[in-house]
């Protein structure tokens, strides 16, 4: 797998970009998607010329097997600052670039206060974000992997929701069918939400039933290989009110705008522009809050952003959710979100569930 | 509830002993202890005469209802950084204890460049966790509570599970019911070992089915209002061999040690050499590989631990976890967790579920 999951070579530009001579990398899904790692404790010294992957005892098998880097133990007798100071010594580096963004401010003081002999630290910012951005065929595959387990989940769950169910059984009963279709975790706090809670874009479960005649809304997302999934669907439980059906059908026009225009060139805001000029349109764009979307890979949010502020360029083979949403204030909202690849002449739905409103 | 959610008296040691004028606290967990806000985006702003609040509009009503605190609307007339300058302005307030242990390095160099009139920046280190040690009594209740779906859950996993089932399934199963008891979230990632997997301490689910003779290990814990709980079995799958009957017996001897001794006075490392001794009696010690237990609140890992480098002196209150485990590579291993609260003559167990091994 190890061509498959590491990247090492994306590498390359950061050190023209940033006259950095050695990255230290700490955050666990950088690592992962450098090196191929999937290991928790570890870190990642890479040069022009040195790729290491330190790590202890626990890891050691796996790094040697993940991971095409050198794999360096790291014990009591040979301690991580020890190896970095070899690392930069061999290297004849003293300018080193550090994860600003992951990054604590304790562990980096622990990390400056170490090597002395580092004469610059370089924070880098979006940069690794930046090279994580165009996802390759195969991280394509796993991010359909995962959105696919997310359209079997949801299906299971429109077999069981029903009125009576409280937001959070009908949660607990959405993740455990996630899991039972393969997820290896939550991609992020699911939200199930019902009646006027949907008025809320984030609304956590609660203890209250699911009545006939709410809007119920359930965004949610899994794991599969380290990729996440986000998806988001509103319905009706029982009959939908023309007040119910004339928001969703909005936010659907405006997905669906977004699905039929959007294509590689055009900017995150132009992406943003094409889901709220149809609502709006419509004079709902005061009940729509957030942004359009965002991009998904190894974390859940991911630049670049569908948003009026994003001015990104959006690349072939980037990863959206599109996202529209109207959130009415003591009434509630509804939202349809879908995960896309960005193509040179469109899109590509990676979800695939039933899109218009379902009344259960 | 603010009286027993909020814990904004016992900062004052904070000002005594770091010569901080002022403090700043963003960590979600951090900033309801003190103020009892349960929202997830603001920030404290707390020196000797005033408690503020910053949140936005979303979490205005809630920050109102829930804190004892000055509550301050953060928006685009009146930012952030406005509202703290004038803060710092009012008190007279130029050095600023931060939370360098939970802040990142990117975020803490935006608020250095936005308040130039900050004289010094003082690292809080320990010293909030510090406060967070000694439980209340309210805080007690809901650790129970959380203790109490862990023990609800694990009985209703032990009419389920059996062989054939996957470790991934089994761990999905578990999830669900501690949703359906009442757990909000999941404490961390729940493990579910079987086999020679057990032999690795924090094993995750993968898709091994479980076998006729296996240990299965499952650590878990789940969250209620807040508060933390984690607890751990391993039992045997079909009838136990002789030496799983034995790595079990330690374990469960070094951890009746514990209970039997532990009282507040003691250190840490007291502690942790109550279980030690008894696994090194049976020489088992070098498949021991982690410290006895930890404390645990707000956070799942909280000081102090039981361990053979944690020289803290228990106090009354104190949560702790017990987890003795012996881990034989190629063969499997065996841990017991239970949650206690640290008593002036002993301990008092969180956790009831039956700790004779089971075989199922």
């Amino acid at each position: 797998m190890t061509e498959n999951t590491m990247h090492v070579d994306k590498i390359e530009r950061i050190f023209d970009a940033s006259g950095a001579e050695a990255l230290f990398i700490t955050d666990p899904h950088n690592m992962r998607y450098i090196s191929g790692f999937r290991g928790e404790a570890g870190m990642l010294y890479i040069s022009r010329k040195t790729k290491v992957l330190i790590t202890d005892g626990r890891f050691l098998e796996a790094a040697k097997r993940e991971s095409g880097f050198t794999v360096i133990e790291e014990k009591h007798s040979h301690k991580r600052k020890k190896i970095l100071r070899e690392c930069l010594t061999a290297d004849k580096a003293s300018i080193v670039g550090y994860e600003d963004k992951y990054m604590r401010c304790n562990e980096f003081s622990k990390l400056q206060n170490s090597l002395p002999e580092v004469s610059q630290w370089l924070p880098l910012d979006d940069q690794i974000d930046e090279i994580r951005k165009v996802k390759t065929e195969y991280e394509l595959e796993l991010l359909e992997k995962a959105a696919a387990i997310d359209d079997k989940a949801f299906e299971e769950f429109l077999g069981e929701v029903r009125a009576g169910m409280t937001e959070l059984e009908a949660c607990a009963f959405l993740e455990y069918r996630l899991k039972m279709n393969g997820a290896e975790a939550l991609a992020f706090d699911t939200i199930v939400s019902s009646g006027k809670n949907t008025s809320m874009p984030n609304a956590r479960p609660t203890s209250k039933k699911i009545e006939e005649g709410d809007f119920l809304m359930v965004d949610f997302g899994c794991v599969y290989q380290g990729y996440r999934s986000d998806m988001c669907r509103t319905i009706v439980i029982g009959k939908a009110s023309e007040e119910q059906k004339k928001i969703y059908r909005i936010v659907r026009e405006a997905q669906q705008n977004v699905f039929d225009n959007l294509r590689a060139g055009m900017t995150g805001r132009d992406g943003d522009e094409l889901a709220r000029s149809v609502i709006r349109a419509e004079g709902y764009d005061r009940y729509c809050s957030h942004a359009t979307g965002h991009g998904v890979g190894l974390y859940i949010h991911e630049e670049p952003m569908l948003s009026p502020v994003d001015a990104t360029v959006l690349e072939v083979n980037t990863v959206e959710t599109v996202e529209p949403g109207i959130y009415i204030p003591d009434f509630g909202g509804a939202r349809i979100e879908d995960m896309i690849v960005v193509t040179s002449d469109g899109i590509r739905l990676l979800t695939h569930a039933a899109r218009e409103l379902i009344e259960l």
